[in-house]
């Protein structure tokens, strides 16, 4: 299991009439979540795009609303990777608020896309050498 | 069963770097949809929340993501409600894009909340008078 | 002087805390506006990409908030050209809200590139053939 | 004068099919850049809004699009007040990318306006005194 905390401030932009974060918005958390993680492996999604060709196109959302964020509040965002990457790589994302409390729970699966032939290619190894350090084989 | 259809241009403003609508923005789709599906009853939402003071947050989200949407298809919202209301509604999205290809699927649960005191309430009656004839009773 | 209308529902989205739509997301509507006056001309702004390869990146925005846009409110915003395009066009746009009043107004310049080497480039003829019936000539 | 500088990183959820940050998402950033520099001072519009029932409406944005924003750069918002604030208080904006390039630059103008009553009022003493050394007289 790898996990990462990225902080993020609810903006004005965030907020919907009923005074909390629109529920449409927590996607882009996802998003800030896990590119903050792959950096903190030393990894931008920019070089996978760039240098290596692969893009990550999300497969599936699973998203649970727990308490509203409040406007202001500084959240963390904690990402997740509890399961070895295949051809999905599955990123668990909880929202805490200022008092630490869970207010919302997501897994995001994305699969790996190599851009010249848009054809679905398991997790490149210079990310799962990253990785393969923090899921440890059970059989030993 | 009660299902409504509403069309939605993609817009630049919803693309991304990939050159596809963002898959935050589907959020977005799926509220148009459950609004005009209400409108479609005869009721607003914004009604509810300004004259019987009731508002629906959203609780859960689950999206699969199939095909892309390109940049100035006009896409159908299908929007069902497959499940007579409790105090929890359940709008299935599917969206379609211009050759009638399902792109997305989605569930989305919202809670029905008294504005006055933040409490979970069950369905109106309101609105459950409007949908009772969708749903046949299966005890006669 | 060329002018199209088009309708536009404020969503849960659009708003924040204040209420009415977030000040950001009039963009949105000024590029609704634009692509959909362009659509009435015969023209669209994906053809202009993908057949012709050039691009219409924005160069300046000016805009005046007058009155708020409410939830749920059928907007018109209605789009203009006023002066004949150069290297520049500049789109008027006025958005009123279901009283007609006149709720908001921006100017918004945007400049034609070419997608192959990123120069600006004067407007294209297929362009300026569509307006020329619209900007007569004062010299006669 | 008073500035203030914050850092922001380009998110895949800002860029559109163009590769860059939609200009739509510029309005986010004055934004961020405004609230910043205001808990710079010492104050938060969250405060504003509950304790002292101001809220700042926004009446005009001037941007001007130099050069264009890319995916990942951590870009710099720098915002300044440059007038000494009256009913309305101009914020001067301008970003600059990784290479310290300006890439935009925007005036946004707010008002003053008690949610009491809905009425414009003048810039509240608990923001003038926090402002007042930053504007020296000239008379003197």
């Amino acid at each position: 299991m790898y996990s990462s905390d990225y902080s993020y401030r609810v903006r004005y932009a965030d907020t919907d009439k009923m005074g909390y974060m629109y529920y449409g918005n927590y996607a882009v958390l996802y998003e800030i979540g896990r590119i903050e993680l792959l950096r903190g492996l030393g990894l931008t999604y920019r070089e996978m795009e760039d240098d290596y060709r692969i893009m990550l196109p999300v497969a599936s959302v699973e998203a649970r609303y727990i308490l509203p964020a409040k406007y202001d509040e500084e959240l963390i965002i904690r990402t997740k990777i509890e399961v070895k990457p295949t051809r999905v790589i599955a990123f668990g994302c909880e929202i805490l608020n200022e008092r630490a409390e869970l207010i919302h729970k997501a897994t995001v699966k994305l699969v790996f896309v190599s851009m010249d032939d848009q054809k679905s290619i398991p997790c490149p190894d210079f990310l799962m050498d990253k990785l393969s350090g923090y899921f440890e084989s059970r059989e030993q």
